[in-house]
């Protein structure tokens, strides 16, 4: 047995959506898929002849649409699956913290991080960590909206980097073009958060974030709240 | 012993920056460094502390200008690596067909695979091949300036198929955001070539690319003939 996984990448957005899949069984799931690239990872899971058992979001994204719903509508038999947290009418399956889903005989489990948003969760296989928008690499989610929170956030990634140190880190986007990195490296050279930021400093780092709202925010949490199925024009 | 691979993205020239170090010795090869990314790529090497050996490029890039100059002017041990057959002043090693270097314990093992353009070269880690513009993802490079050939192309892509089906194919860009993919799925889905392409095809495949002249060729090519020591403005 071995693992397929293609890590892929959405420019408009700098998201990272994840392939991963069993390649005796076939059976697949998908991190993050991105409405833009959906003709990309249809062909992709279309050509390499697997079975999508599940679709699965770190979070509502507020910088792009999902794919889930077209995904759904393409491979019948795929699950949504989202963060109990966030009460998603679409979504096949609310997972909860340390809860597992299997593809072939490969694991996926999830971790309740919230932070950035309330409902937020990482997933864990084997030595990887898909952190969403928790932890970036060498940065952290912004927490000013979707029930963001700072405080909460600080506890979600020491959580994270409670992984054992070798454990690779997949964030839901890099803006700078690095694609992987590593819990130690994080804790060594995140420069919002690391060994030595104390709650407080952490919590000052984030509120001093000054970002401009997400350019789709208006569009792409509302579109995401019905996983895709619908895009709300402007 | 471990292998750190880093894949590195290049958003403008969609290029792929490749670093790989051993994380005992932490010796370290650079492939394909680009100019607009090159405090990204310095302050990754610095953070890792490693030990930069050899800043090797697939071939001299008519899209983007490297980084090679700036980099060794900044790790100072560092040797750039071209292929012979580019007989470019600035190397300091012109590698030859099956020729390898050592960082740590690792070696990288050239392979020429003229076509995209005459010095074109791949190079082996393992069970990684960096095939730069010969095989792109369900692609491959085009013919049609620096001494390119759609005959020549046909033969080094069969060369990169004589590799075990197994190996990852990590190529200099990906315009699609598809960061990997492996031998056996470029000879089943390579939409140019694969196994049911005869040379006569390929040849009249590649010469119906109707692909605008790079935007930056008349600045980048001159500019990485010289390694990227100067910018040449238009």
């Amino acid at each position: 047995m071995s693992l397929i996984f293609k890590p892929l990448f959405e420019k408009e957005s700098s998201t990272y959506t994840y392939l991963l899949a069993d390649s005796n069984t076939k059976e697949a799931i998908i991190i993050d898929a991105v409405d833009e690239t959906q003709q990309r990872d249809i062909g992709l899971i279309e050509e390499l002849g697997l079975d999508l058992k599940y679709i699965i979001e770190t979070h509502v994204h507020a910088d792009h649409i999902t794919s889930s719903c077209p995904l759904k509508q393409k491979f019948t038999n795929a699950q949504i699956v989202l963060g109990k947290t966030n009460s998603i009418a679409c979504a096949d399956v609310l997972i909860k913290d340390q809860e597992a889903l299997e593809f072939g005989d490969y694991q996926i489990t999830a971790m309740t991080t919230p932070g950035h948003t309330d409902g937020c969760m990482s997933y864990v296989v084997g030595d990887k960590v898909f952190t969403g928008d928790a932890l970036l690499i060498r940065s952290c989610g912004r927490c000013d909206f979707q029930g963001g929170s700072a405080d909460k956030l600080f506890d979600s990634i020491q959580k994270i980097f409670s992984l054992p140190d070798e454990t690779y880190v997949y964030p839901a986007h890099d803006y700078g073009g690095r694609t992987v990195s590593t819990i130690w490296e994080e804790k060594a050279f995140n420069t919002m958060i690391g060994d030595s930021v104390d709650k407080a400093e952490f919590v000052r780092r984030v509120n001093a974030m000054e970002l401009a709202l997400p350019a789709k925010i208006h569009v792409a949490v509302p579109a995401n709240q019905v996983c895709g199925s619908k895009i709300i024009s402007e």
